[in-house]
C-alpha cells in the first residue's frame, strides 16, 4: 500500500531560517513554497531524493501562520521538532477505505489538496502510537 | 548528499504490538529485527520500498531495553511516537566532516555500527532545530 517515504514534516519558529539550515548543511533544493490557509501554514518542500515536483521524497519545513493552528499548538506545547510522517500511496482512495475497516480513526475522511498539487489525508494519531500519519498520492503526471 | 530518507525511527512501548499495527494497517513487512545493546534499543526494521536489505526506505521501530536508555528517557518525557529521522549518504565519513565544518555539533565524531550492517552517526538536535537526525551508509553490497 505504501509506496515510498513522500516527506518528514517538521515544525519550526522560522521557516526561513530553517531552510537555510537544511540547504547549508544538507545541500537540499527548495522545490515549491506555498501558505496553506486550511491547515495554518507556511511551508517550504525540499527534495532529498527522486522527482522534484512531487511523487519522491522530501523535508517539509512548517511555520504556523498563527498561534491558534494545529502548528502552532504543537510548537507551544512540545517545541520545534519533527510533526509528522507522510507515506506515499497509489490510491489514497481505496487505503482510506482499508485503514477505516480496519478501525483506524481518519482525521480526514475524504482527501484533500496538499502541498505540490497532491491528494492528502491524515491518520489519528491515537490509532498509530502517537506518530501523525499522513497519505500522499502524488498528481498524475 | 543526502541520498534518501532512508527510515523514520518510532518510539513504542511494545515492540510485537507496534509490529502488527504496520503489518495489518499498511502492509508492511519486518526485514530485520536486532537488539542494540549500545542504544539499549530491541528494534524491528519494516520496509516500505526499495532494497529489503539494506539501502531502502524503512519504518524503524523501537523499544527500550529499559528506562535508562534514550528511547526509554523519551518515552518518559514524550510518550511514544516519532523518535528520529534517517537520511541515506553515500560518504557517512565525508558527509560528518563537510557538518562538522558547518559547525553542527555531532553525537558520534565516527560512524558506529547501525541497523543491518548499515554506518550510522547521530547529529546533535540542537542545531537541527530540535530534530534528532542520523546519517546512514548502508554496507555495499
Amino acid at each position: 500500500m505504501l509506496t515510498r517515504i513522500d516527506h518528514v514534516g517538521i515544525a519550526c519558529h522560522d521557516l526561513d531560517e530553517a531552510i537555510t539550515r537544511y540547504e547549508t548543511l544538507f545541500g537540499l533544493t527548495v522545490v515549491s513554497r506555498e501558505t496553506n490557509v486550511d491547515q495554518g501554514v507556511h511551508e517550504a518542500m525540499l527534495v532529498v531524493a527522486g522527482q522534484p515536483r512531487a511523487g519522491g521524497s522530501y523535508v517539509q519545513l512548517l511555520q504556523p501562520t498563527g498561534p491558534d493552528s494545529p502548528v502552532g499548538r504543537f510548537l507551544e506545547r512540545r517545541g520545534e521538532g519533527i510533526h509528522h510522517i507522510g507515506y506515499g500511496v497509489d490510491d489514497i482512495q481505496a487505503a482510506l477505505a482499508h485503514l477505516s475497516r480496519q478501525g483506524q480513526r481518519l482525521i480526514d475522511e475524504r482527501p484533500r489538496h496538499g502541498s505540490m498539487g497532491a491528494a492528502i489525508a491524515f491518520l489519528h494519531p491515537k490509532d498509530l502510537g502517537g506518530v501523525l500519519t499522513e497519505l500522499v498520492e502524488a498528481p498524475r503526471s
